[in-house]
């Protein structure tokens, strides 16, 4: 954001934590404002520090990113009081989709089809029973406020649905301050397929394409790629004209993502509308030349949309990763630390985005999320080669610090994912591979509720300092 | 070429000296072979050494990347003795085409138009007065033997024309061992436009498309884009034609550069072809998709070209320039020195081919090319904004090191570049509006016919350190 509005030529004031001090987006803004502590309830999520710092600095305009209050319908509504203008959707309309019932309701209204459960909530668990019978298990228990793969619980037998049925509203309770539950059929071997719109406040919309994010972790993507791979093109045209059209139904408006599971049988079922920029936009930006940050501020300045659907055309494969500093071989569990060396990868075709730099300190306060690897190339083998090479040459170290680079490496080089076969199920199949006991459980793992803590970083580091270079040197 | 061969599953072994033996290319390869200490005329000059390590290590071809032996068909000669395929066109090939006053006279049998001047070289000075008379001053002396930017003297007199001559000869002599001359007309007010062509061993050609590299200093390219600006296309379509045609006729194999100037009226003059991949072919990437390195390995590996002239499209604009760590405000003398900090820039569309890195020791013995950072846009004023946001973000320091950013950002921010109305003579009008004179020079500034020594590093660190940030900041 802080990029693309240096090349727009509109100056950028950022606001952070203590914590962030030194980080480069703070580096690479014109101004900087510190609003909290490291903590982000003192900080991040605190709007009215945040639209302090807006009349403080004469800023006219709140670019929320991703995660925090980037999906925040209450926070939109106090910027537009403030007369900022919020780079989103309008706030009922985030609204009404971040509830998960009511983004159902609607999208079934604009005829996009959704998985077999229910469209209402569940008020009580003999309703969740009812649905489930109805449907077939395995189930999964959502919460209605919840989205981005938390406030879910996978059910397999009618046993197990009473407790689920109740744990989750109780989880959901304490993180969204919303109990409300449905029920839907819990789709296993599926491959988690997004469609990227941009649509303007002038009722202008335009799809660009599909991502594949199906290789997730608990419902965290690791690995995605544009465009979907190995679907017929007629499900990809239908998936993004449906998603479209679903969009444009509620007066949506700036960049969005529109999710679908797409089953064996290439059926699809829509899951939610993303009210604002993915962390996987990259591979959509490499495969169409187009600069998805700066449509988002062009809509909010009200300029008609300045492409058309015909103009945008999908050339080659783009595949990105996730490199979080977590420990794959202890549970995901966060590494923070310091980062003693950190050279990311370059060459063709190649894309970082990265705040990481050498003597870095990653706080443990927030996501784990420390670089983004994205690549192109004309055809999907090329890209994932590429893909590894770029990751084979990313040298980050630090005490204590581990990534999900190994890991990813994994993904890359395992036989169904090259082949595209894969499915949601990829993760934990790769998981259980490794642990050795070669059973891999039958699906997904569902996530907790609540939004993990990180744990202590008590791992020691993974990588070896490089030796002197011998004459002659072999790897 | 590393990247590439790890994108190819072909491993890798990189010869260096003893300078290098913390560099990046020996952190990325298979194995490391030192072939001597830091003197290049010891080590990267040495075709023997060179060739060894390939014999002890098992290696089948070598890939000469740029500068050093790249463009000599000597060795490429030694290295067809000994079994190793060198990545390039044939040795023959090279030789004639290294000759300028051969090349010159196979292009012209090509229909490629030459500057107005001799075809043959002039082994008197009486020879010399006669052409210069002819084609009328100011006149370029050049040596055969030279390119790339070296052995050549602008002659604006009559007057001037006999030590011009005698003094390119003699350089000559020192430089190349060889000190045949001719002499053209000197263009000024040209601009740099280049094709890049693929060629392989089976009679088939393509070309990528044009470059324009106008911003040069003493003839060594300062900034690069693809395609060239303000052009008819019909002239771009002409002359990439014309080049690839006269590639072809001389049995021209693997990445080559056919070299034009155009001048006021877009006549075209054919200058040299270049044998190898150039420094600025990461543009012609950018814009076309296509990993010319990928491309010269399956050439040099028998495989008939991939690609077909209409499957090669052009999208939108790629820019590129050098970051030289010289300084840019005492003659761009170089500035060697340890790298105390090292970002480079990141985000959409952004390219950095580097070798940089936190505690690099930048040595003196060889070129002060740092790194390339490359952008693409969908249009020429996005991508001269792209670049210049690119740079703001590069932060380089260290002890006595200073780099072209600035110089470079002053390019991007000329009204004439930013109209694409800029020549050769550009970067000498930027430096002399600099030295405050107002007076700009009539034409380019000769360069020396010798290589420059490297100056001491005794000029103070540039950028301050970064202040701890206070509660709000501004810049």
């Amino acid at each position: 954001m802080l990029r693309a509005c240096r090349e727009l030529g509109v100056r950028t004031v950022v606001v952070h934590s203590s914590a962030d001090a030194d980080s480069l987006p703070v580096r690479l803004a014109d101004e900087t404002v510190r609003i909290g502590p490291a903590p982000s309830r003192q900080s991040y999520l605190n709007a009215a520090a945040i639209v302090e710092a807006a009349r403080q600095t004469g800023a006219q305009a709140v670019h929320p990113g991703y995660g925090f209050l980037s999906e925040d319908a209450d926070f939109a509504e106090i910027c537009a009081e403030n007369g900022l203008v919020f780079i989103g959707p309008p706030p009922q309309v985030m609204s009404a989709l971040a509830d998960k019932a009511t983004a159902r309701a609607l999208m079934s209204r604009a005829g996009l089809p959704l998985p077999p459960g229910s469209v209402r909530t569940l008020p009580t668990v003999a309703d969740a029973v009812e649905v489930a019978a109805e449907v077939g298990y395995p189930v999964i228990v959502k919460a209605a406020a919840g989205g981005g793969g938390r406030g879910m619980t996978v059910v397999r037998s009618a046993a197990a649905l009473p407790r689920a049925y109740a744990r989750t509203r109780a989880a959901a309770q304490v993180a969204f301050g919303d109990d409300r539950v449905y029920v839907e059929r819990y789709l296993t071997d599926a491959r988690h397929v997004e469609v990227q719109v941009l649509c303007d406040g002038h009722g202008n919309g335009v799809h660009l394409g599909t991502r594949d994010c199906s290789v997730q972790r608990r419902h965290q993507k690791l690995v995605e790629e544009a465009p979907a791979p190995a679907l017929a093109a007629a499900t990809l045209d239908s998936l993004a004209e449906t998603a479209l059209r679903g969009a444009l139904s509620v007066g949506f408006t700036g960049a969005g993502t529109v999710e679908f599971l797409v089953d064996e049988a290439e059926r699809c079922h829509f899951l939610e509308i993303n009210c604002r920029i993915q962390v996987e936009h990259p591979v959509t930006e490499m495969v169409t030349g187009v600069d998805l940050v700066h449509e988002q501020l062009h809509i909010a300045a009200g300029v008609p949309l300045r492409l058309r659907q015909e103009e945008i055309r999908l050339h080659g494969v783009a595949v990105e990763c996730r490199v979080n500093v977590e420990d794959p071989d202890h549970g995901f569990a966060p590494t923070p630390g310091r980062l003693d060396r950190f050279r990311p990868p370059g060459g063709p075709f190649t894309r970082v985005d990265t705040h990481g730099h050498v003597g870095y300190l990653i706080s443990p306060h927030y996501d784990s999320l420390l670089a983004k690897v994205a690549v192109w190339a004309p055809d999907r083998a090329s890209a994932l080669d590429r893909l590894d090479r770029a990751l084979g040459e990313f040298d980050v170290a630090g005490r204590g610090v581990r990534t999900t680079i190994p890991f990813v490496r994994r993904v890359l080089d395992d036989p169904a994912f090259r082949k595209a076969r894969h499915t949601t199920g990829l993760v934990d199949r790769l998981l259980a591979d490794r642990a050795g006991g070669g059973t891999a459980p039958a699906a997904t793992v569902p996530a907790p509720a609540t939004v993990p803590a990180p744990a202590p970083a008590a791992v020691p580091a993974g990588d070896a300092a490089l030796a002197d270079p011998p004459v002659r040197r072999t790897r």
